[in-house]
């Protein structure tokens, strides 16, 4: 596989993108490189984080609101970050409807990546494929995650405005949300607002954070027809482009993920193994190994 | 708060625990000091996991296993570690429950800690109190999560025997774990297995996973009168005492999360702040920060 060429990128090759886009989810320096080169070119694109509980019909609404930002005439980027369980099908299935409604549009560039259990991995690698899409010339970046982990709020850091999607009638809806899930959020979106108890989560949501606006969608299939509330929902969030203070804000998360992770990737595996085995037996205590490795 | 000698954790002395836990928690270098003078008088205790969705029932579960094992003379430590939203009374409710069905007894130790979206702090934190109570003399830590997010994965990867929790006839149960949550696993329990779907879902984990053994439990209060089940799965996770190979590859877990936490908490933050100004302006590039910072 050859890398592409940051030229090939910022002319919107979306075969140069996807190579580009793998050689960066697997961490190669080849990736990094073209980053580097690319990030000059970086900043026009809006980065909007839609996060939620499982079944809360994020990858619909998702795919619908593309194809809103698609009938405005912006170039939309999905990247779909799945921390599902092996034995589920959602990852898939939220694929398979993202991939159907916008078979064959250019203007749509879509990338599934599923957690692989690295620490400060996901982030980082979830960011540079932002950058690299902003890059390519896409109008707006979606990142879809699963809001009940820590990766996924040091992913919504990533995030210019940030979605919180819930749905009536899931009893704990709000509470499966991992704590620091909510201080991430720009608006609520209460999707299937057409099922009971819609008006008593809005409420509910008001009560704990007056300042931040809650929208009602009913995300449809196919997207072509519209779903309530998504064109008001869209709006909204290509008016909330973040500030200068919270742009620097964002870049202080993702350095200090960048830089952990750097870091993370400098201890070595097999040195770590007969340290282990010499805590495990109790010859040495952990506690001076690490004192002895990060000395100086 | 004067600080506990390492004599007074190990007589066991309620008070002490509880002043090293809050310096420990608050990651106070008197707590490490006092980790390393203990690291040689641990390594007795079987650390147990037990981690599964919100509404598995785990807290009453692990009341009940408490009881149990108090039952047979052993003294128990219980750290709780929730992950909860702000939205929820869930850490609160289960705090009452394990409180009242322990009180007075000076057998059972019991902490509670809620996450901090903090990277990497949770997992170190909660491997030093285990430590901790290990030195104390408790026969049994067992550790509580809830099985949602990668620091639950790591805090899993913190005991020697890891029981799985699941209950019947909730859709997504096994769907709402974690992918990776399942890789820990030792052995599940099904609670409320008087339920409906209880024998499908044993079904179901067993042509998944048919090495690990599944246990039907009906945890109930109080617990002085046992559950269903409860005394087969307390002897299950009494017999099933890590390897030395499996302890060297908890310990090769843990120091690297270790070394990451000491790692990230050396990073300045007002150097990180600036530097993300720069970036945020486009005067500089991230990844160029990153190799500058972390070079020689």
């Amino acid at each position: 596989m050859t890398t592409p060429t940051p030229e090939s990128i910022r002319s919107g090759d979306a075969r140069a993108i996807a190579r580009a886009a793998t050689l960066i989810e697997n961490r190669d320096p080849a990736g990094e490189a073209l980053l580097r080169a690319l990030f000059p070119f970086t900043g026009r694109a809006l980065v909007a984080g839609l996060t939620g509980p499982p079944g809360a019909g994020k990858s619909t609404l998702v795919s619908a609101l593309a194809a809103e930002f698609r009938l405005r005439g912006l170039r939309v980027a999905i990247l779909a970050v799945d921390p599902s369980s092996p034995f589920s099908g959602g990852a898939i299935l939220g694929d398979r409807v993202r991939m159907m409604a916008h078979h064959g549009d250019s203007g749509v560039f879509i990338r599934s990546m599923a957690t692989r259990g690295r620490l400060g991995g996901l982030a980082p690698a979830t960011g540079d494929l932002s950058l690299l899409c902003d890059a390519a010339g896409f109008d707006v970046v979606l990142i879809e995650t699963v809001g009940v982990g820590q990766d996924e709020i040091d992913i919504a850091r990533l995030a210019g405005v940030n979605a919180v999607v819930l749905v009536p009638g899931m009893g704990d809806g709000i509470q499966a949300l991992k704590a620091g899930i909510l201080e991430t959020a720009s608006l609520f979106a209460i999707n299937k607002s057409d099922r009971p108890g819609a008006r008593e989560l809005a409420a509910e949501l008001h009560a704990e954070a007056p300042e931040i606006p809650v929208f009602h969608t009913v995300a449809t299939e196919p997207p072509a027809s519209p779903g309530a509330g998504i064109r008001e929902l869209a709006a909204a969030i290509l008016n909330a482009r973040p500030t200068a203070a919270r742009r620097t804000l964002l870049w202080r998360w993702r350095l200090r993920e960048m830089l952990l992770e750097r870091l993370a990737s400098r201890i070595d595996d097999a040195r770590l193994a007969a340290a282990a085995g010499q805590v495990a037996s109790g010859a040495r205590d952990p506690y001076g190994i690490v004192e002895e490795w990060t000395a100086g």
